[in-house]
């Protein structure tokens, strides 16, 4: 990649030592509102990034999913790349590709409820680009720092555009104490420029610890002064939708209580990835899923 | 220290690799209902093992012991034993002796709104035990894992009985995003006896982060099943008292404010520290104060 197209990438970033923080120049709201969310939810979604659900699931539901989330983390192989455990340990935190492990999952991942919201937002088909598990262990499940997933699925992924949703979908309740995910509603009009380069293999590492790709802390200040710090909690069968370029992270978990939440992502049809537009090989798919095929539901 | 002395000491403790929760053997109230604090909130206090006053200074008088934490901070020195740093910087995490390095500070802790609750819940005099400026600077604070002073006080320090309170006044608001203290109600009433042997010069480490002395998860576990977590949050200038032996924790601080907190133990005259019931030397003055006389206000 020559400096000149690098330049042209309007969401360039880990180029060097500097950070900036640029307007984003991309809708955010890309369908209509012909359902299921009315006019005034997109609004709302427009403009703070994210849509919380306090019971999209029954609690009959949430409790099969926990159950088919824990049966995933007891097979679990520690060794298995798609399998991330605890820097400190060797819990379980992660478990990834759920779609292809679990008929369950798959089924949860095609579930109207969802995608029909998820191709509302996004203005059409969409696919899955990432799937997992995250395990937060009872007093000792660490934190992950703020960060814009969409900056590393652009640099390190080859997503071109911010036209994703991810959906978190708490499988057991998400509250004060176990590290809920916390958000900067707003922050995803914004998209930070990181400083650094990244490193050869950087997810082996950054799925526990993120270096690379994090935000300066002036530019967070900022976000935060202006939109302030949200954690959307609720019982399990609650889910938040959240823009691929909001500002989030969540605090480590010290509590006696594992907040278990599954995870997915839906990107459209129309921004499947390509190459990345760092200087890198693309990451492992279980990463980022490169087959596009449009999710029915 | 021989074996049936150990056994006879109702708190003994890090004696091995058993841990138990038994229960507490001291009131928790040692004072009676003539004032500052009105029965009901003496009641509370017994019941849950703290008392939050929600204003206690003044946003001016707060401001002034705000700015006068920041000077001590600025002025401390990282190889000054009195100093804690964070463990993976240099930030200052914690001044010890802020009552003798500072005459606000010392006046402040002599002031009645805080002494006369303190000698109300003690039944007399009280003396300084300990105090310190605690800061959880913003982006990477770190968290401090569940634990009892107490227990730490009694075996490292030499405190006989439960008949002391610790005083944490809010500098900065102190919210639900940046770490503030969390607590568990009605755990004063038992005393979990923790495996393991203290180390020599323990303290040394255990300021950054404690290793021995740490509940057991199955004690944890029960004591937050009975009474759950609660974080008091409230602005610059609100006070949480809280008794010597209430487990408690705090998490990181993600957020980018800063939570500055002024600390001070106050320790009856009928319960100044003798010889350490643990089988090591005493910690430093600075951790555990020998000048037992009565705090006058």
């Amino acid at each position: 990649m020559t400096t000149s197209i690098a330049i042209a990438d309007p969401y360039h970033s880990r180029q060097g030592s500097f950070w900036e923080c640029v307007e984003r120049e991309d809708p955010v709201v890309w369908g209509k509102a012909d359902g299921p969310l009315s006019t005034s939810k997109l609004d709302q979604y427009h403009e703070n990034g994210f849509y919380f659900d306090q019971d999209l699931f029954s609690a009959t539901e949430s409790s099969e999913l926990l159950a088919e989330a824990n049966r995933l983390a007891d097979l679990a192989d520690p060794a298995d790349a798609e399998v991330v455990v605890e820097p400190n340990n060797r819990a379980v935190r992660s478990v990834f590709r759920v779609h292809q492990k679990s008929d369950l999952f798959r089924s949860i991942c095609c579930d109207p409820r969802i995608v029909k919201v998820a191709r509302q937002f996004l203005g059409g088909d969409v696919y899955l680009h990432q799937t997992r598990v995250n395990f937060k262990p009872g007093f000792n499940g660490k934190e992950f720092f703020w960060h814009s997933d969409f900056e590393t699925w652009h640099v390190e992924d080859g997503m071109p555009r911010m036209r994703a949703v991810s959906v978190s979908i708490a499988l057991t309740e998400n509250n004060e104490f176990n590290g809920p995910l916390m958000v900067v509603p707003g922050s995803h009009h914004w998209f930070v420029r990181c400083v650094g380069e990244t490193p050869e293999k950087h997810f082996e590492q950054s799925l526990k610890k993120q270096e690379y790709g994090v935000p300066d802390q002036e530019a967070l200040q900022m976000l935060v002064d202006k939109g302030g710090i949200q954690a959307p909690k609720g019982e399990a069968g609650s889910a938040i939708f959240f823009e691929c370029n909001l500002m989030h992270g969540s605090s480590g978990n010290l509590s006696p209580y594992p907040r278990s939440n599954l995870f997915m992502v839906f990107n459209s049809v129309e921004n499947a990835v390509q190459e990345p537009f760092g200087n890198r090989p693309p990451r492992p798919e279980f990463l980022a899923e490169r087959d596009f095929t449009p999710l029915e539901g």
